[in-house]
């Protein structure tokens, strides 16, 4: 699982249908790094550092089998310090 | 998932039958970045900025379980301003 | 899906049944780039411009779930510029 | 799979109840690397260094196929020198 | 599949019961590369270049679809030069 910060919602009105209402949130591993897109299972803000959840994992970790997703958020750190790079 | 901007669309006559007729997309995560091949379920077009599913979700977004697709896009952002690197 | 280049055929004698004599070819995202090895699924020659699946994806696109691929070219390119990097 | 070292527990506790209480664990593949987090199979404690496997095999590898991993630690080196890089 | 070098046996006493007694091989895709651990299916003796296969197939590739490996070696090259790079 990666470690990553919550920045924000991303909007996106045209999605297939398989994605339903869930909310879709841009995560970072660093403050500038390559912006990521995770859902969200357990309800965080932005602000938060997080444990995402990758590869097959994170379909089931969404909430079923057939949710496509590849990087899923599955907990909240309760203490993280960035690192400098 | 990763966010791109679709390109355009990639002809490739001669390809295995599994694939079928969907629209094939070259899309880059930012100019002058690496190009990968996505299949569109959502209806893009070139300048759209999109949010790309890869590992074994690809499969099902583009469709149905047997699609030999590892990268899918499964929506369009509203808004995205592209970030320099 | 990336976009390789076939650059020749990888002869390997001692390899698991599984492979049975699938072809194999060596292929590289650019000249000079790392080489990756895929089962050609199409009928490719060395020179041409492919689109590769990756992920579990990659074993159905090679004949069927029990082939144990990782890379398999689903696609000849019908025209493609190589790219400066 | 990839050869890291363990650094420290990872506390969460908000976590999707999908990853019950197995330990999380830090882990980095050279000191000063990128951190990953490593759900815990074999039972190991800061300074070890470790196989980790991931993709779908980390899901099994950590309990059961319904397990949320993509990190699991599966064995601990008897003896593994750090590399310089 | 990616081409890597085989070094050396990995010992690893405290493992999981699912890996069995398999060997396992430190493998690197170059002299100085990072080193990656990688079942051997076919066996070989280091100083062999041979085909790892990862992603979901190295599972069964290993030998069953249980085995819990993310790189299982296939195939032994027979002939290839090591790059520079």
């Amino acid at each position: 699982m990666r470690i990553m910060r919550v920045e924000k919602t991303l909007v996106s009105t045209n999605r297939i249908k398989e994605m339903g209402h869930r909310p879709l949130l841009v995560v970072r591993d660093k403050i500038g790094g390559t912006p990521s897109v995770a859902v969200d299972a357990v309800g965080c803000i932005p602000g938060d550092w997080v444990i995402c959840v990758g590869s097959s994992a994170a379909r089931e970790a969404a909430g079923s089998k057939e949710f496509p997703s590849d990087l899923t958020i599955v907990g909240i750190i309760d203490q993280w310090e960035e690192e400098k790079s």
